[in-house]
């Protein structure tokens, strides 16, 4: 009598790029899933992205005693994060010493969590698996709130920004629309976007079909058209007694150029942005005489899981668990991605992406879902962002404070 | 047979100042209780402040028909808000007309609403009547973000910002813990506080006794002392791998000037802040060469109805209900204050505060309060924030964004 041993190979699980209030969701559904479906491997997750796999710092997930459900309501990235370029594939030195690395562990699948860059990091991992002759299946989790992946309609972590950025909006307006009669008559509110507008979009999602939260968006798309621009505030105030402006930090000027740079670049040669509501809303002050309030959400917006949006964490769990099936597939250099079937009723499901037709591209708003005089978003944009918000799922609170506890991690000893 | 006929005043009710998320609910406690107690009399709200009761602008709540209880859930200020100077006492001319305003409308209650400056108008118009000889009960209702009111333990819209930023501070402090390692590695978060650091001092809520979100705080109460704050986070990065910094926008440098002013200032004199997070970041990065990320939360902290305190809620509405115990009274220059009985359980009840004591009084952070190196909270002043921020009272939803529904109003007709 012969016995068939089928030996299942061991996962690495890492985080990367700018985090979101969601991505321990998605590592949830993919952790658990992984434990369940392939029961006898382990899955190691990596200390800050990559870094930790190059570093010799992996948590070893088979020690882990609280429960994984922690993940589900904590922002941040629980295992850390990295912003790491991975070198070209003709380094061979670099990835034979990853595929050893890898190989030690006995580790049959590589999972990536992350955006552009990330999507970027898998492939060159899945390419130079083949190019090597290691048998690794890498698969890319999608991730960013910048909602900016190509292939996949939304991207997980973006829901929960646009959620806080309407509900914000919502609430900084009703709150210059008591103080404008005597005082403050302009409200800018800067988030993120380096390229693409998707976040400030959401700002739309403020208003209602009765009332008008917000007044002008104002979209990296677009070139920033001054005139135009201030010309508008002035109706605003003049018709409703104020305005209220969400503007995205990559926001162009008719040159093409940053309208408010700054020097530094991160190690992927982004610039680091953050500035432009004190610019904008100097700007109104000095041509129409108004008072300004504004505010910069940054970190804020993305790691807001006290206001998250439940069919974000939802999808950023399936796309978490969907990798593994992929997994289980034996694909490799591939993506779960969101699939849309339908507006309303919202309807969804997961499909697969080629990680060559992700990486590093980058999807900006459609044409339609752009107002005619570029600042405002179209009735196509709000069914499509709309559904995105939808849903409460607080996490829990002590002490006034949400608690956001972590899982315990345990190093892999060496 | 005599009948002795009791014909009830009617009311005037007003906000005033900068409005916080939970100053409707005072709104909902003093007009529901008014409705109640002074069941044959009407009660006005003026628009826009006082401003209204001046530009014949006040809404007759007899005529509204949306339940009161919509108030509960509403940021900003219902009936709007106002930065008005009232003149002194000797405009004879001015304050003439303004009792014949209210004489034509049978009002003998005049609550206003508000915090320092608010108070000083209230006991103006209470000092006023007095001398020229008006019946008017003139009681002022606390309300102040900036939690420096004197006499009364703490300030009805201060325990929701102090929840705000202890959860904003907790969550991006997550977030750049999972960045730290390749990226950001110190995050500055900009709240208000003119003169008082209240509000910063509560980010030292997001700390646990088991872990650190918050490292440093900048409060007003300390000259700016750069050579001593550069050193703590570079010790902190080194320790932790980051540094979370919450700023008050009121800190000072070591010449007693604000760190970061600007030219602009309103109708009371003061300065219109802001810009300090970039300055106090630009500083570390400069010096410690760290890459930094800064958020200034300005409207967004204030106006955060969807993560205010049940506590603060509570509290607002019942300094609401006690102004109209104390016009049953017949007080006038008071408002209802805070008590604290004690701290753990918390317990408190509302007792009276004579407004001479409370007019342009500021309170700031008791010494006790403030860590010995000036950058922490002692435990006295975390046992005094903590119940302040206790308990959620999340709004109505529908579509993603919390619903905010005003009552209807209707002005006057003259």
């Amino acid at each position: 009598m012969e016995y068939m041993i089928t030996v299942m190979k061991n996962a690495f699980y890492a985080q990367s790029g700018g985090v979101t209030s969601v991505i321990n969701c998605s590592a949830y559904g993919l952790i658990s899933k992984f434990k369940k479906d392939f029961s006898t491997a382990n899955i190691y997750a990596s200390k800050n992205g990559i870094v930790g796999l190059l570093e010799d710092e992996l948590y070893d997930l088979s020690k882990t005693k609280k429960p994984l459900e922690n993940l589900l309501e904590m922002p941040g990235g629980a295992f850390g994060s990295c912003r790491f370029k991975l070198p070209d594939l003709d380094d061979e030195k670099f990835y034979n010493d990853l595929f050893q690395r890898l190989d030690k562990l006995f580790i049959g699948y590589f999972f990536y969590n992350g955006g552009n860059d990330s999507a970027d990091t898998c492939l060159k991992v899945a390419k130079a698996a083949d190019k090597f002759g290691y048998d690794l299946k890498a698969i890319a989790v999608p991730k960013t709130i910048d909602n900016d992946l190509a292939v996949t309609d939304n991207c997980p972590g973006f829901g929960s920004v646009a959620k806080y950025v309407a509900t914000s909006a919502k609430e900084a307006s009703l709150d210059i629309r008591s103080m404008c009669k005597t005082s403050t008559k302009v409200f800018v509110l800067e988030v993120m976007g380096r390229h693409a507008g998707w976040i400030a979009a959401s700002g739309e999602l403020a208003n209602t079909t009765n009332d008008t939260f917000v007044h002008k968006i104002l979209l990296p798309e677009r070139k920033f058209n001054k005139e135009k621009f201030l010309a508008g505030v002035e109706a605003d105030v003049s018709k409703h007694g104020y305005s209220v402006i969400v503007a995205s930090e990559g926001l162009k000027d008719q040159n093409g150029e940053l309208y408010a740079a700054t020097k530094e670049t991160d190690s992927f040669g982004h610039s680091q942005l953050g500035g432009l509501a004190p610019k904008i809303a100097s700007l109104i002050t000095d041509e129409l005489g108004f008072k300004n309030h504004w505010s910069v959400a940054d970190y804020l917006q993305r790691s807001a899981r006290h206001i998250s949006s439940s069919t974000d964490i939802e999808q950023a769990i399936a796309v978490g668990k969907a990798a593994v099936s992929l997994a289980a597939e034996g694909k490799s250099g591939v993506m779960p991605v969101i699939k849309r079937l339908s507006n309303k009723p919202y309807r969804w499901e997961i499909s697969t992406g080629d990680l060559k037709d992700i990486a590093n591209e980058e999807k900006v708003l459609p044409e339609n879902f752009i107002s005619e005089d570029g600042f405002r978003i179209t009735g196509d944009g709000q069914d499509y962002l709309r559904p995105l918000i939808s849903g409460e799922s607080f996490p829990k609170f002590a002490d006034g404070v949400p608690i956001y506890e972590n899982i315990d991690l345990h190093l892999r000893e060496i």
